[in-house]
């Protein structure tokens, strides 16, 4: 499938850029839907605050307009955006001027069963804990080899996801999710202050929570506020809302919270 | 400068390496003399170490002869070795079959003063911590964003390094250096069980104090033990070993072993 680079159809990049000698970029991965891409906004503001942390020059507008125009040329699928601090010379000082590198890259659309957003998923305890950083928690950076290596603990089909703990215990997140849990009659999901993805799907459904006046937590939470939570669920911007049915010896149903939120996610965004 | 990508000549690397996608991979920095890679194997050894860390298969003999030749076409300067898992479809799961990318690139020698070595040189007091994460610590890897924050955090010439402290306080390394101090006449440098860079300096410094006899120390450091040091000295594969003169209000001579290893290191090492 197609890839862009700063613009024009490319299917290389520069063996000097940063991205690739020390994943020093951010990315966002955008479900394309009829030609539009889904939560383009809610994607280029991450992007601009990653950028913004990172002290990577963004040209917000131009990356908007590259983006709609991939999207219009792929139709349907899903449209990677990387954007990385650019060439450099050998050394982590950044270069001056900087350059940075847009890529733009096409994936079909994901074919997940739909059995997982009706019936649910069964989550892998990964062993693989995430570091915690608080100069890079939140962001969705290049640095992902902690992913990588908690992806890499399961090959049985069974499990859709795995659990994500940090270093210190907590329950962070899934490897390429966010989690919330229902503790108490508490919508509630983790911290991220130290480490995890600010997921798009999740700032969606802390907005939705918001505006329907529900009250809603960002918190520290252990394993055993998760195994009394009464419903967990599963989220990104690609497959929406997964409930999650079991983790270890653990079970649990498919919730009252987590339908409403199935519907409410099908609504339009506000932008 | 030139650059080889997979044993040929090339400038660029496919848009889905996920050495660009997730800095999924490792490096080397190789400083290159009439030719020739020196402590050729030593990086050779830390390369596949890492790969088998992190299940990157990686063929050393190939490796070493593309790395040899490129150095004779280079004569003088830096190789930088980098392998990656390969290219990828989107997701962080491995490819299968994997089919590792492998990358020199040139760069010319490094250009530091000569004062450096021999009337040692001012760290700069990084604020960027190091976080802790056991499955990495030590490797060479590809997500560097700690080192890019940390080098950002100084433009003054007068520092030669900085100092990298983790998240618990604990004193690590340099931004691009192993740091040693001699704490009650013993020689002593940062355990790398939770984060840092094995360096190969590092390594053949350990080794040299294990060749002389002298006891040497890999154990956690807190700032008041560098406060009381007697000496302290940064080292890598490219420079060799620099005396720490100064940081922040404090300041070190440069010592009896900082010269003795200065001038052992000077030796031909054992391959």
């Amino acid at each position: 499938m197609s890839s862009w680079v700063n613009g024009y159809p490319a299917d290389g990049v520069a063996v000097h850029d940063r991205g690739l000698a020390y994943g020093d970029g951010l990315f966002e991965t955008i479900r394309v839907v009829d030609g539009s891409p889904r939560y383009a906004e809610r994607h280029l503001r991450r992007l601009v605050h990653g950028c913004q942390r990172l002290s990577i020059p963004c040209e917000p507008d131009l990356v908007r307009s590259e983006l709609q125009a991939f999207a219009r040329s792929l139709g349907d699928g899903v449209a990677k955006l990387v954007l990385t601090r650019g060439a450099g010379q050998r050394g982590y000082g950044s270069p001056d001027p900087c350059h940075p590198t847009r890529l733009l890259l096409a994936a079909p659309a994901p074919a997940y069963p739909s059995e997982n957003a009706d019936e649910g998923v069964a989550l892998y305890p990964c062993t693989t804990r995430l570091a915690e950083q608080p100069l890079l928690a939140g962001l969705k950076h290049l640095n992902r080899l902690e992913q990588v290596l908690a992806r890499a603990e399961w090959q049985d089909r069974r499990y859709a996801e795995g659990l994500m703990c940090d270093t210190s215990g907590r329950v962070i997140e899934g490897v390429f999710s966010n989690l919330f849990m229902v503790i108490d009659d508490r919508l509630t999901t983790a911290s991220l202050a130290r480490c995890g993805v600010a997921g798009i799907m999740r700032e969606r459904i802390l907005d939705i929570a918001g505006q329907q006046g529900w009250q809603v937590e960002q918190e520290d939470i252990d394993l055993g506020q998760l195994w009394h939570a009464s419903e967990v669920f599963c989220c990104n911007s690609q497959y929406g809302i997964w409930p999650v049915r079991s983790l270890q010896s653990h079970a649990w149903p498919v919730g009252p919270m987590t339908l409403k939120l199935q519907s409410l996610i099908a609504e339009p965004d506000i932008p």
